[in-house]
């Protein structure tokens, strides 16, 4: 249950936005701690190896963003002078300020941007060999659920068939999994069967979750050995972190099956609004209903601004798309006063 | 006139290979030279300020290839943190052994290879805008000709399209221009009108052009100051470079008008092979001959193995794809032998 | 007052062991938070101000380590290409992973280790000018107080000298204040006076202070901005980051003025230690206790693993080099023990 | 024999500046060539061979310059994360443009400049091992003559010393030899003996041995293989090599004895500046004469542009220090040209 909202907005910019619920603040108060520097914080010990069986792999490592794990698990797979494929609008390439190139020397090459309907076949012919004169291709990364694509949801198929395609080039396959729990939710995989299909993955507790901060990179115990001293380059070899962990492992233990909720309200949302044209209902599965604003009457800036003054917060992506997303501090009611809010301004 | 080739093979596998003729030889034993890392080297001072003429631009700086005078035009376009939008197949993220991520830091993505066909509109739509979030796009490059795309020549509307396309994005446009020659020659397109269409080009005296060593970045004043530091960063402040720009000013005078000859050969090739299969007669405009062996009886390897006994050297680009290249050192007895060599070879 | 000990060991090894205090819990778990990446936390925006108030400077941003903060300064204050002065047994050469030059790609050169007895003159000398050759020296940094150097306080006058040195060279001067508050307390000058000698700072909450994760980078407006952008690339753009920063902010009220505590527990510790031989009382200043122990019966992991038996834990820093170091966990009490333990040790 | 200088100016600025002589220019004008990317230039391959064999090593690796055959070693030596220990004064920290942190992410520290007075010892406290907090000095480098040195012969029992020391720390022992030509003639150590001491050495034919491009990295095997890669990342897989390499095996053969002259010749320098109190006789050992202008009636810009008036270059290298070097284009009437013009400037 989220604080009560108050005259708060109603933010449907990201499901980042969550501030953490009474019994995850209780958890934090008494989060037993210890320097990880040392290796001596139990909570976040704890939480590591919970995260790494959830997912069926040895290891995992706290780090402070999603984007740190991923770009951790980017540099396990490829190192400067080798290459990452991946969808051109992953998060990776898109969101994470060039980290990979400008830290990893990891140079990048993409498929065009499919969302969810990823042709392992294409994926398999941009493979470049090892050898001298190419740029050998040492790492394929997908998104789950990916975000840009409004939280679409990769077939277990698709992705075995791209484990395939990867094992065929010599590569590694990643997964960003900051959302991967919504599509274990709305695709009931288990979260072991995603876990045997990757190398490494990153997943989010403060997305979905809502959990204040904190991603993992799960992996191998060799790579996580070596992801810990990249997150030490990084920045990121904090201190008394079963701080944070505590509230990772309330997330985990309170807030995996509830993303039902998020996903029934985002629907619901769709549903509401497909009236108006700018939502495809079938492609909302998950928490993100993405709205494309191409023949509305007004532009995604009008519409961010309009909806604040409504007391609706969207999110703006481009000159005529923008996003909804639901989380753990949205009730019904306010689901009921952002559809109202949109469906007045795209009226006109 | 090339070398008598004696019992020498027939080398189709790269215009690279030519060798240097008696009368750049000549040109060479007499340069004139001084030290260029002080600025003295007079024969290097005006080939850069010929090829900077030649393009319409206001300066060049000598490279010891054409790798790194692409390398340093992208480090001039998109620092650390930014992007380069271009070609999956492009020679930069191939062949360059990851150079634009590993040493400048730079982020990559690319469209689906598509040769000279660029749709100007699906790059228009991968660009980013600069903000806090998203790398921007501040680099766009095209390879003219397309080196793995046959020799392709991108037409100068497409170009033009482009050049629109990076204005709006408030981006740099970078041509890989290392065989811009031959579509000066096959298209009749000006050096000076190509030039005007790119903030900075790479063309290279080495490939058809004949020079044993040697390439320039091309570009403003400020621009090519700025490519003298990188020039230097990367090792490459050579000392009486004149030694060889002298064997690239002759290759200037003497060696664009008849790469028309090598166009030839190319398309006598292309017609001659086009009954076993292999070559589109159409995809042959400049002096790349590209095989596609997908239903040939004999693999990309064995091929190459084969007409290696017979004295002609092809490149095997993958296990079904082989080019064929003409040049400076090929003369027509060559290419019948090589039509008969892979003839045989191609009828099983 | 600390948590009490129970049978837990005297932990000597740092002073970045400590547990928040039932106080910092209490201020943690009623901290206000938002989503920072939006720049809506108000505990952390509180914060950020509170510090850079503190230190006369514009702005300031949290960080998850005090690495990071000075990765971040080191960026800002020279770009790949341009070099970093600093001490030898500098931490940001020594601790931080190599990320200035792996990420950075800051060249440093160094001068040789002597502490907080630096010669301004020594220098300006290794100053290299901005030139086409050379490497321009764009950075110069100092650590306050001098971790390797035991804690050593450099006096506000040797730091007014190399603010003229860097202004004389065209040069950031960066100041790793880690423990600047111990500086502070031990030499009475005010953490403003500091501030106004350098172009950044790095400040720590999470060693002396207590709070358990989180430093700050220091700066004008204008490069704290672009030090948020940098903060985003190291994959540190966390979300409810108040829920760290509250703890930070009680950590800055209530301990500060007793590091007074620490220092007369450090200097027990040296006075009691001394006839054993291993320690100079003049060398003091702080809260880190250097252990030569050359000329003693015993090395130093024998040392360390020794006084482990004992309940009693201190930092091995080389064969012959340990380190005592006293924080707000510590009492009397365990001062007593650890001063029992060692002076058996030590007497063979 | 040098050709005749007419009215050109004496050019003490650096030994860079020779033109190659008539016999080189035959032995260029005469190269058997290949594609060196092919690793078929005769002529690149056969100097590649003989210059390993000089040094007792396995391989060499041509290079456009002595800089990128010291980043290609260091990049051997020391990945991103990694140290390189060398002289504050080091030309791999000083004249490269920041390379090996810009390219290769090596983090460096560096003793005080002592030219070749180095003391094995102190190198030796620097070593950090490996471990997960420190960064591990994995390289030390020595510059052999040493160029800011004024041309300073380390001995070779400090070499030995230092190779104990690199075995000690398990690190590898780099020598930027691009003047070790001068040390083998001066102090009559075997070009092998010095190999022997060394993992790489990087050894130029551009400068005392009068070759208009050109040097070598040298090593094990394995590492030139991987310098092939490094080469090829930095833009220099050049083409027809020969051209160039054809001039460096001329050097080889007909340049190093000779370096006897120009030893005597700066010794000529220097005894005959000896009375003005800028030069000490006694540091003047090869081809190099520091000039300390220190307590000098002009100072070091005033001198430089005078002696030009005069038409006497020499190198400025800072406000109170300049430098003569001598070399290949240099005859006696120069160096007595030299001797009173800076007489003259000096007497006021």
């Amino acid at each position: 249950m989220a604080e009560p909202l108050g005259d708060r907005p109603v933010d449907l910019r990201s499901d980042t936005v969550t501030r953490p619920t009474p019994g995850m603040r209780e958890a934090i108060a008494a989060a037993e701690v210890g320097d990880d520097v040392y290796g001596e914080d139990p909570t976040v010990n704890a939480l590591e190896a919970e995260v790494a069986a959830l997912f069926g792999h040895q290891a995992a490592l706290f780090t402070p963003t999603g984007s740190m794990a991923n770009q951790i698990a980017l540099q396990l797979g490829a190192g400067p002078g080798a290459e990452l494929l991946c969808d051109a609008d992953a998060h990776v390439v898109t969101y994470e300020s060039g980290a990979a190139a400008a830290y990893g020397g990891i140079s990048s090459r993409t498929w065009p941007t499919c969302g969810a309907r990823i042709d392992p076949g294409a994926v398999a012919a941009m493979v470049r060999p090892a050898g001298f004169h190419a740029v050998p291709t040492t790492l394929i990364a997908v998104e789950q659920t990916h975000n840009r694509a409004g939280g679409a949801v990769i077939p277990v198929e698709t992705l075995t068939a791209l484990r395939g395609v990867a094992d065929e080039a010599g590569a590694a396959l990643h997964c960003d999994g900051a959302r991967i729990w919504h599509a274990h939710i709305a695709d009931g995989v288990a979260l072991s069967t995603y876990g045997a299909l990757f190398d490494t993955l990153s997943v989010c507790l403060s997305k979905g979750l809502g959990a204040p901060v904190g991603s993992l990179v799960i992996g191998s115990t060799e790579k996580i050995a070596t992801a810990r001293v990249l997150r030490k380059r990084l920045g990121a070899g904090m201190r008394q972190v079963g701080i944070l962990a505590a509230a990772g492992q309330y997330a985990l233990r309170h807030h995996i099956a509830r993303l039902a909720d998020d996903h029934a309200r985002a629907r619901r949302l769709a549903e509401a609004l497909a009236p108006t044209g700018v939502v495809d209902v079938a492609d909302v599965r998950t928490n993100i209903v993405p709205l494309d604003l191409a023949k509305a009457p007004v532009d995604a800036p009008t519409l961010g601004e309009k909806a604040r003054a409504y007391g609706v917060l969207v999110s703006v992506l481009g000159p005529r798309t923008a996003r909804l997303v639901t989380h753990l501090d949205l009730d019904d009611a306010g689901v009921e006063r952002a559809i109202d809010a949109i469906s007045v301004i795209l009226r006109g």
